[in-house]
């Protein structure tokens, strides 16, 4: 049970977390600081949050339990207006999409209360934003990845996967390093190429005759293109360097593929197309049986 | 109305066409050929075709109109098959994914008949394939191009654009060249992308972990990836060089923002992603918009 819980950044990852805390009977009040005072009245109206807080220091003073819902490139400026505010039982947590750049930031601007900071990723779509979007199943049956410290207390890691597992999600762990390397390669990159392929074409003088035909793959393909892109550049920007690996490896892979068409090797073609055809069925298949 | 039709290739594709056609009453007497027994005699017993013919040339015996319906790299055989068996006054259309190659074809193996064949494209969903997933309302509201050849009757056309617009289907016209050029950019370059992604991942030692963290911005960008791979190895090769020039500028492309990411130049990252969040925004809304 947390008594008083900040959330700091009231969207759709902050306020769906304090939806489900609350549905279960796990929290008694959510404080919510955050920049948009309109967001904050409507979180406050529709009983996600119980009080809004003027600042997020304001919000962190008295909490047991403190979240980081920001975009990362919000998170320093965050860590750093609410480190004279903290007293040492609290626990600290995050939402952030990459982990090594989080932990970086808090080394450095929390560093008396790294034993009870617990970096976490809870992985949800966010096609949707805004407080308005948030609702209490956004996370049941998701994962969420908490990345602790070498120092992290056992306790306050118990406390954030409790909290987790308390919203419905499967609960697991890796270090900040392994979460940024895998999440560059599944969710990073694809991204960064589905901006890619949407600014190639609508740079070009006769882009609308290209997009009027556009069908249902590329609709498909290019659906998280329309993601926010502010928190693609903030997350492409803090895990730099496994995202440019990604590109590079991702670019060879193409142009030897350009390469075997353009030599017209039907048999190598071939070889590559079933492979990737064949992952591909496997994994939804996996998916389906997991049901996740 | 179509007194005899004859579909070669009684798949997803042709199948819809037929069933579409009866509904409407468009046509008398389908005839249908391929190489899949089994597959004929379930076309049979659905009420798809009226009978089975033993080859192609059979079918084309005699037929009003004759629909090639099989995957582009399976057309020049067909064509040569049944040369021997057309009439003067049969009319020719074909269901292929790239026109430049089909329309090659031809000249070569139907050069009696050019005036009587108007290539063609449907832009219909794949995923799945055979005539066990054919429904009348597949063409319904879908966009359906037709390449006619310089020499074309306008009255073989003319029959052709009133067969797809009785299935519901919005006609176009466009070049060979230009198809091929804008299918290129907007199907068959994401296909590839999505085959690439699929088969850089595959290949790694430690693939599962990677696959097993894979959200739904990654299910939706590798759908297409799933798709048929004999197809897709036919249609980059018929479409070699647009296809090849679409890998060139995406590999470009995907080069300047790794550059970025990796001079950390958050500005014009956020220039490119603003664009191409935009730009997909806008194209959903058209879509939307016109309902397709």
């Amino acid at each position: 049970m947390i008594r008083r819980l900040a959330i700091l950044g009231v969207g759709l990852m902050g306020g769906s977390l304090a939806l489900a805390l609350k549905r279960t009977g796990l929290v008694e009040t959510v404080v919510g600081a955050g920049r948009g005072r309109d967001n904050l009245e409507l979180a406050l109206k529709a009983g996600v949050i119980d009080a809004i807080a003027a600042t997020p220091a304001q919000a962190a003073q008295g909490a047991d339990v403190i979240v980081l819902a920001v975009p990362v490139g919000g998170m320093p400026g965050l860590m750093d207006q609410i480190a004279p505010q903290l007293h040492d039982r609290v626990v600290l947590t995050d939402v952030g999409s990459t982990k090594q750049d989080v932990v970086a930031a808090a080394r450095t601007l929390l560093p008396a209360h790294l034993a009870r900071f617990v970096p976490g990723h809870p992985i949800a779509g966010a096609e949707t934003s805004g407080v308005g979007a948030a609702h209490a199943d956004l996370y049941r049956g998701k994962d969420v990845i908490l990345t602790p410290l070498p120092e992290s207390d056992p306790a306050a890691v118990e406390q954030v996967r409790a909290m987790w597992a308390g919203c419905g999600a499967h609960v697991e762990r890796m270090s900040a390093e392994e979460h940024d390397r895998v999440f560059a390669a599944v969710s990073h990159l694809p991204h960064l190429a589905a901006f890619a392929l949407m600014d190639e074409l609508a740079g070009r003088e006769n882009s609308q005759q290209f997009f009027r035909h556009a069908g249902s793959g590329f609709r498909d393909f290019t659906r998280i293109a329309g993601s926010h892109p502010e928190m693609w550049r903030d997350v492409a920007l803090a895990n730099r360097a496994a995202v440019v690996a990604e590109l590079d490896a991702y670019i060879d892979r193409l142009g030897r593929i350009r390469d075997l068409i353009s030599a017209a090797d039907r048999v190598a073609l071939m070889d590559v197309l079933s492979r990737a055809s064949h992952a591909r069925q496997q994994w939804a298949q996996g998916k389906k049986r997991t049901g996740s």
